[in-house]
C-alpha cells in the first residue's frame, strides 16, 4: 500500500484537538488516495470512529465491568471474535471514498449494511475514464471455478484483445459525447439528457462513491471479497482494506486472520472422517457421504493428495 | 397492465389448497410476465404473503384486540398509514421476478431493505439483449430538473441517434462474443473469462433478478420511483407496481394514494404563510423566509401562479 | 441540559491531534454524563463522526462537484432534508452511553437500525436501581389518547401510590438478592443462576447500553420519540438528543425543525378542503370525506375551533 | 412438538386454491398454537412463503439456468449452505405469533432483521400471566459458563423459592391493578395511566407479538438460540423452530444440521495442531499458542480428554 504523492483532492482540515480515540497510523493516511488497479482507481480513508479499545469498552458494558489493563484487551477481542459475539465490533465505524469500475461497484453495493453516496450520472457528466485491463488480466475461463479465471492468454493474443477493448471504450465514450452534443458536434442540434446518454457507456466505466460501514460488516466484506474466489478487480480493493485494518484495529486484524481468514470449518460428516483419521484408520471416499467436491476439499485442507480415493495418502 | 399471452417461462404449479390468506386478483397474475419497456423487460409476481387483513391482524395484536368486523378494517388501515405506524405493513411480503437494463437495476438495488438474487455474468453468458431507446425517449436535458429530461428531440434527429446507439450496442455485443471466442471466431485461440469479457457491455444491457420485499418498503419504493422526478425507465416499472398494489392490498393502496401520493407537506414557514392567506391577507415573497424555489412550489401546490411575487394571485 | 459536575465514570482520554472533522461544542460534552429523569438515568456522548460539512461533502460527490463556499452549505442541507434525500445524512455517526429503565429501553431498542451493546443480567449482578416515579408523573389514563396520560393525580393520592411502588421495588430487589443468596442470606444454600433470578425484577429496573446510530436514523428517532405522543420517560431522553443535535450539526438541526418537527402534512382530501377555504368558501364537515378525527386535526392545524362543524370558524 | 387440541384463537380461513408453493406439513400446523414452557407460552405459524424449491429457483436465476430435476435440488441447497451463499435462503419467509415472558422477548428482539408487532401495554391491559419457573428450572450459577446454569437446587429449596417467586408475582400484579384502580379498589380515586402502571410488573410477565423473518435469518436465529449456551427459556422456543424447519424446508434443515449445527470451526493455530496430530505426532499444550480454554475445546471436539496437557490422550 503506497500513498500517491499528491493525491489529496481536498485540502486536509487543519489539525484539531480531540478527546476521541485517535490512531496515529490512521491519521497518517487520512484523506490520502491509495492507488488501486494500477492507479486507475483509488481508495481513501475519509474518517474513522473507534479503535480496538472501543470494542473492549462496549463488551465490558455487556459484562458489567469497568476498564481493565490493556494487556487483557487482546484476549477479550480474540474471545469475542472466535465466539461470534459480533455486536462490540459494530461500535467502530469507517468512511471510505472509492473510485472503481461500475462492474466492481455492482458487486460492492450488494452489501446492504453500509451507507453510500455515489456519483450521479443523471446529474453530472461522466469523465472519460474507462478501466483498461492489463494484458496480464486476460485469462481464460477457469476449468474448476465456474465464476473465475484460469491461465492468462499468450501475450500477443492479450495485446491484440486489450487493444480492441480500448478502441471500443473510446468509441463508446465518443458516442456518449456526441449524444450530449458536447462541443456542438452536431451543429444546431440539442444534446440528449445525461440520464439516457450514459446508457451507451460500458460496465468498465469508472464511478466514485463514499461508503461508510461498521467494523463487523467491514470484516464480513473483506472475508468475502479478499477471498481467492472473488473477482480480481474487487479483490485488490479488499486486500487494501485488509492493510487498513492492520492500521486501524491491529488486535482485531490479528484475531480475524486466526479465527476467520485461516480457519477451517468441518461439517458433521467431515468430523466423522477426521475422528477416524485421528484414530489411525484409513478412510475410503466410498465409505463416506461426502460429495466428490467435498472429498477433494477435505483432502486439500488436511494436506493429502485430493485426487486419492483413500486418505491419508502416503 | 396487460399480461403477455404466453409469458410463463416456468410451468405454473398445480393449484393447491391452502389455509393462508389468498387473493383472487393476485392468483390471476401469479407467474405471468407483465411486459415493461415495450416488452423488452418484464415484471412477474412470483409469490406473495398476506393481504389487507394481515395488516389489521398485526395491528390488533399491538392493541390487544381480537378480530373485528371487516367494515372497520378500512378505517384502521387509513389511521395506521396516516400516522406512520409502519410496522403492521411489514407483515405482508411480495416476491417479483424482474428483467430490466443494468442502468435501471443500479438505481433499483440501492434500496437496501429487500432480498435479491441476480443473474451472474461471471457464471453465465449474457444474452444478446440491450435496451433500445424509442425515438420518443430521446429528450433534451431538462432546464429545470438537473437530473431529468425536457422536450423530445425532433424525429429525424432521434431516428439518427437511436440508430447509432443500436449500432454501438451491436458492436459491443460482437466484441463480447469475440472475447469469449464463441463459435471459435478466433480460431485456435482461447476465450477470455466471462467476468472480464462482460466489462465491454453497455449499461443498457438487460439483467434479471428475483426481488423480495415487505409491503412497507414496497410503498416506500413506489413513492420514490413512481414519482415524476424518477427516470422514466424505472418509473414504468414502479407504475406497474402501483397497479399490482391495487390487486394485492386495495385498502392500503387507496390509503397510500390519499395520505402519501397526493399529500402535501408544508414546512413551519409555509404554515405561517398559509395562516396569513387563510386570514385573507396578501403575502409577498419578500416578507417570507422562503427560497425562490420554495415560493414557487408553494404557489403551485395552492393553485396560484408560481411566478407571482404576491399570493393569492387573482 | 446540564452536565453533572463529576460525572465522568471513565478517565477522559488525553487530548490528541486529529485531521478528522472536530466540533468544539461536542468536545465539551464528550464523555460527560448528562442527567435524565431527575438524575436517575443519564445520556453520555461517547464518540461522534462527521459534522454538517460531511453531509455536504457526500452530497457533492453525488452531484460531481467539488468543495464550495460554506455559505452555500446551509441551502444544500435544507434542500436535501426537505426533499428527503436521506443518504448524505447517513454519513455522520454518533455513539451514546445510556442508562434508562427497562420499560424505556424496550421502546428504544425497537429501532432496528442502530448498533447496541447492553449490560447483561445473565453475566453480571443487576445494581439496586429501580426507577422512582415522581408524584407529578402519576397521571390518569388520557381520555383522548389511548396510549397516553391525562391530568396528574391529586398530590396525596400520588404520594400514597408512589410510596407503594417504591416499597414493591424494594421487595422485588430483596427477593432478587435472596434468590442469588447474596450475603449468604439462606445459610448453607446455593444461589440461583442470575439469568433466572433477574426475572423477578420489575420493568422499572435500570439498564445501560452503548448505542451507535447514523444521523439520518437519529433524526428519525427523535422525530418519533420527542413527539408529544411518546411516553414521557422516553421523551425526556429524546429532548436531550435534540439539544445534542444543536451542538453536533446546527444547520441540520435547524432544517429538521423547519421541515420535519414543525411541518404539516395534508392528505389529498384535506388539500381539497384547503383549496376551497383559500377561495373564501365555507366548508362543512359533512361535505368532506374526512373522518371526525381528521376534521378536528385539520381545524387545529389551521387555527380553527376543532369542535366546529364548519370552517372557517369566526 | 404437539399441537394444543383446541388452540386456534382465530377461526381458520376457509381453504382456498392457490398457485403458490404449498407445503402439506405446514398447512397441518398453520394457525395452531404449539405450547412452549409447559403451555404457559406458545408459538404459532401464521403464514409462510416459499419452500426448498424457492431457494433452488432463486439460485438458478443467479446461475442463468432453468428448472432442473428435483434430484439435483438437494445437492444445490447443500452447496449453497456450505459456501455461505446466503441470498437464496432469503427468498423464503415465515410469520409466527409468539407468547413468551418479557425477559425472553428482550433477547428475541435484539435480532434486528425481522418484522415485529408487539402487544402494547400502553394501549391495553396486561393480562394476569407471569412466568412460573418449575422447580427443575431453579439451578445454580454455572461454574464454567458465566452466563448459564449449573446443577439444579435440591427440591425442597426449589419448592420454597418458586413459592416465593409466585407470591411476589401475585403481589406485583395486584399492585398493577390497584394503580389502574380496576374494580374501583381505591373508591373515588382515579386510575393511573397504563404506561406507568405497567412498570411495576416483573420481567417474567408474558407478552405477545407477531414476528416475520426470512429463512436465512431464521437459520441464524436458531443457530444462536438453540445452542446450549442460550438461556433455557429461549432455547425451548428455538428448538420448536427447528422442528418447524423440518416441516417447512426439509432439505435446508438437513443441510443446516450438517454444515452449521454439527460443524466444527478450527482456527489457523488449531489447524497446525491438527496437521501434527494427523502426522502421528504428540502435541503438548505448551508447544502451541492456544489459550487454556481453546486447548480444552479442541480436545473435546477431537475426542480427547480435555484436561490432558498432551494430545492424543490414550
Amino acid at each position: 500500500m503506497s500513498v500517491a504523492p499528491d493525491s489529496a483532492p481536498e485540502p486536509l482540515l487543519a489539525k484539531s484537538k480531540t478527546a476521541r480515540a485517535t490512531i496515529a497510523a490512521m491519521e497518517e493516511i487520512l484523506g490520502k488516495q491509495i492507488p488501486v488497479l494500477d492507479g486507475q482507481g483509488f481508495l481513501r480513508v475519509v474518517d474513522y470512529m473507534g479503535d480496538d479499545g472501543a470494542i473492549v469498552q462496549a463488551a465490558r458494558v455487556s459484562y458489567g465491568q469497568g476498564t481493565k489493563h490493556t494487556s487483557q484487551d487482546r484476549g477479550l477481542i480474540r474471545y469475542l471474535l472466535r465466539h461470534r459475539h459480533t455486536t462490540p465490533f459494530e461500535m467502530c465505524e469507517i468512511k471510505l471514498h472509492l473510485k472503481m469500475p461500475i462492474f466492481v461497484a455492482r458487486q460492492w453495493l450488494r452489501h446492504r449494511t453500509a451507507n453510500v453516496n455515489e456519483y450521479s450520472a443523471r446529474y453530472s457528466l461522466v469523465p472519460d475514464e474507462i478501466f483498461k485491463a492489463g494484458i496480464q488480466d486476460l485469462a481464460v475461463q477457469s476449468a474448476v471455478n465456474n465464476q473465475g479465471r484460469g491461465e492468462t492468454l499468450p501475450a500477443h493474443e492479450a495485446t491484440q484483445l486489450t487493444g480492441e477493448m480500448q478502441q471500443a471504450a473510446e468509441n463508446a465514450y465518443a458516442l456518449y459525447l456526441r449524444l450530449l452534443n458536447e462541443n456542438n458536434q452536431r451543429p444546431d442540434q440539442q444534446g440528449v439528457a445525461r440520464e439516457l446518454a450514459r446508457t451507451v457507456l460500458p460496465l468498465a466505466t469508472f464511478t466514485e462513491f463514499y461508503w461508510k460501514c461498521d467494523l463487523h460488516n467491514y470484516l464480513h466484506f473483506v472475508s468475502l471479497r479478499a477471498d481467492p474466489h472473488a473477482q480480481k478487480e474487487i479483490r485488490v480493493y479488499a486486500e487494501t482494506m485488509v492493510e487498513i485494518l492492520d492500521k486501524w484495529v491491529p488486535l482485531t486484524a490479528e484475531a480475524w486472520r486466526d479465527y476467520v481468514r485461516e480457519a477451517l470449518t468441518l461439517s458433521g460428516e467431515e468430523r466423522t472422517v477426521l475422528r477416524r483419521l485421528l484414530n489411525g484408520e484409513k478412510v475410503a471416499k466410498s465409505e463416506t457421504a461426502l460429495s466428490a467436491r467435498e472429498w477433494r476439499a477435505l483432502g486439500k485442507a488436511l494436506g493429502y493428495d485430493p485426487e486419492s480415493e483413500t486418505y491419508p495418502t502416503a
